[in-house]
């Protein structure tokens, strides 16, 4: 907890969120932050990952802790570490000092929460031994944090409008979160030319968030099976003619994520077929991040790059008819089967735990569309929310070879035409963008992403031929 | 789930673990593998751990899963992945394809369990939410794993049995953790001369660790502050004049750990007081791993370190006396207040969950003495054994600035010569030692751990010097 004397202007920052919720929610409000759970043995836990809402009015990552507002008062509930973990631990701030540092008014013992539960509204959080704690606590069984209600419902409403526009304090921690992975993707680039698995070029990009003394906000991707949307294996060998995708962003220590898509060919040449889908999905990518302004629907920005994709893609052959159309008919999700992207923040999916409430806009349910149900996010964007912008081209088998996608789609698909494009299996941009009120700041913009650019951060080629000549 | 196809000797490796078993245990075994935890929402879970003694049992990491022992037999339970399921996964491998790979005899749905549970034993997991369906479908509380219960105490008794003396599949993966471990010490010691944190020593490492496609073992500890012993800190700047601690270990992807510690000097060279205490340690460590052979107390292993501790203390003018009675009034713990070591397998503190019942033989109890009371093992060695051999010299403030100490210890601490050691806060050597039919083989034995060898794999000392002079 060296961080507590890290953040000076951490009481201001704290002290602005607690006035906005109280004009929201009149009610006392406690949040608990969670504890470690054990790997194998007590002992041997994951590292300790706080509530996103706790860190949000916390600030700091306290395991084990509880913070009760009301009226724009913090108290803090923790304990001291007993006088024995001085030993195993090192000296650890007192519950004083840390309530000092976050300008909390009163701090107590854990125990004395017990008194301070009347009418408190609170979100459940993800560790089901502190679930327990809360419902007990509160004397009430806690819906789950993605269908709170009654208090609980106005509570997560409000720290939705909070969190979803983020304030200058949260923006300079992304920044930071961005800048890491920034760093992170330069490094696998670069280490792929002599990287024989997925696994090295991962240890290359995970290792550089390490050394910044940051964790990974989720699992990493790094695939050349990138059709797999969600790919965590990386014992496959990289190979001269395969692209290389890889998802990865950093959290800062107070918990704030970054989360960057790049797509690079092993050989550090593009081939032309995976040139011409690159930088198709690129165009999606730009037109996007071009229209995003406050006022605009980010349901609209989906649309327009899945237009966007559906335009090249019949371009170049793969796709026939006009653009809308298939749109309409969902013909782009062949191959762009999620959404555009989501809120960033606290959580890489921000705020995910409170289901559609926090992503979709009041009275809005998802889609039933196979081309629309997987959107994250539907409502109109405003200055402070921070986007992710991820357009991206798969040949995914179990959609290409769903028997009903072939009767749907025999007549707009050119399946001959795609089979010319066998050595691109899944390439994916994306970015990271606040929306401000004169449009748009995209935080990971000093990564490159134009394929000339990218040719250029990848190691040197003959490394990379050489090592296949060899294996 | 791609290792399903890589093991080809598993089926037989858990037929002669459940023969075995079946000889000490007569009532049907059920062992759940318990499931991922959501870190900030649902889909972004830590990554999954299996149970270890499910691992034992079932040799792959298997999510949700549950096996059934009984007479030799072996029927696993788990749900086929759901078929929407492959758009983000891609393909996995079916039930009955796994249950091949495992050579069961029966697998089932999840759901089958529920008829099947009858007068059966098991071992209660770490995962909360797991551990609230065995109670439920075995219809009794389970006790927690350190304190096991009438049947679940006789299973516990023979896993422990088994667990504690690897087979030689176990020792196979037992071995590729070490070289992964090897290599990241190697990295580390390399980093070190251009590095200007422990974060970004730890990077490298870790780095390692991730590019051959393994996980750490448990949290790493990279640090100038070797006298807090599980430092989990890594922002400390590295100055020249420092010591780095680093115990980092690897885990297979089938759930084998290596542990290794190594300490060295961040400018490349020891002072002459890091060398004098260095080689003190280095001597513990080599006389405890002289000794390790089959039907050894390790607690005398505990003591034949402390032995030589003390006397190497009481020959640089530190401690004053007689090293055994040193030992004997616990003033070596002064310096070296934990134990020598413990058991190494699937846990990097093997069958920890399962409390002293594994770590200490039937009868006996920890010591109160401040000496021996943190040892964790207390057995005659076997052969098969795997241990960690981790003698450390520490100069912690909780311990000796402690009054009583002061008081008792006061004449037998030169605390003027201690005073010349300024420069060393904490160093530790460890290594994991099997112990075999005739004697020990070092697993870690590659990675050397003479004072003039660790300089020699430093990074050039001038980087260093030219590093602290910008800084």
């Amino acid at each position: 907890m060296h961080i507590v004397s890290n953040y000076n202007s951490l009481p201001t920052t704290l002290q602005h969120r607690r006035q906005k919720l109280t004009e929201l929610v009149k009610t006392p409000v406690i949040l608990w932050s969670g504890e470690s759970v054990g790997r194998n043995f007590p002992a041997n836990p994951f590292p300790f990952r706080a509530s996103s809402h706790f860190l949000y009015f916390a600030g700091l990552p306290l395991e084990n802790a509880a913070i009760r507002l009301e009226e724009g008062k913090l108290e803090l509930f923790m304990d001291d570490a007993p006088a024995e973990a001085t030993l195993w631990h090192g000296e650890m701030p007192t519950r004083e000092e840390i309530a000092a540092a976050m300008g909390a008014d009163r701090a107590y013992p854990l125990t004395e929460l017990r008194g301070k539960t009347a009418n408190a509204a609170t979100v459940a959080v993800q560790n089901f031994k502190t679930y327990q704690q809360q419902c007990q606590l509160l004397n009430r069984t806690v819906a789950l944090a993605n269908a709170p209600e009654g208090i609980d419902l106005v509570l997560a409403k409000a720290i939705i409008t909070l969190r979803s526009c983020h304030d200058s304090e949260a923006i300079a921690e992304l920044r930071k979160a961005a800048a890491v992975a920034i760093a992170a993707h330069k490094a696998g680039m670069k280490a792929t030319s002599t990287a024989k698995t997925e696994a090295e070029v991962r240890g290359a990009m995970e290792g550089i968030i390490i050394a910044h003394n940051m964790t990974c906000a989720y699992s990493s991707i790094v695939t050349v099976h990138g059709e797999v949307l969600h790919n965590e294996h990386y014992h496959h060998p990289l190979q001269l003619g395969d692209l290389l995708l890889a998802d990865v962003g950093a959290e800062t220590a107070l918990g704030w994520a970054s989360d960057i898509t790049r797509t690079w060919p092993v050989s550090g040449r593009f081939s032309p077929t995976q040139r011409d889908i690159y930088d198709l999905v690129l165009a999606a990518h730009d037109a996007c991040i071009d229209k995003i302004r406050p006022g605009i629907e980010y349901r609209d920005i989906h649309l327009l790059g899945a237009t966007v994709i559906a335009e090249g893609l019949v371009n170049l052959g793969i796709l026939k008819g006009n653009p809308a159309d298939l749109v309409e008919m969902d013909a782009h999700a062949l191959f762009f089967p999620h959404g555009i992207g989501h809120l960033l923040g606290l959580d890489v999916h921000d705020l995910e735990d409170l289901g559609d409430l926090a992503g979709y806009e009041e009275g809005r349910i998802r889609s039933d569309r196979f081309g629309l149900g997987y959107l994250r996010l539907d409502r109109p964007l405003r200055a402070g929310m921070l986007v992710t912008i991820e357009p991206g081209f798969y040949k995914v088998p179990a959609i290409l070879n769903r028997p009903d996608f072939r009767n749907k789609y025999g007549n707009v698909v050119n399946w001959e035409r795609l089979a010319q494009f066998a050595d691109v299996r899944g390439i994916r941009i994306e970015d990271d963008v606040l929306v401000t009120e004169s449009g748009t700041e995209v935080l990971t913009a000093d990564l490159p992403n134009k394929a000339e650019e990218i040719e250029g951060l990848c190691g040197d080629r003959q490394h990379a031929i050489a090592r296949d000549r060899y294996i």
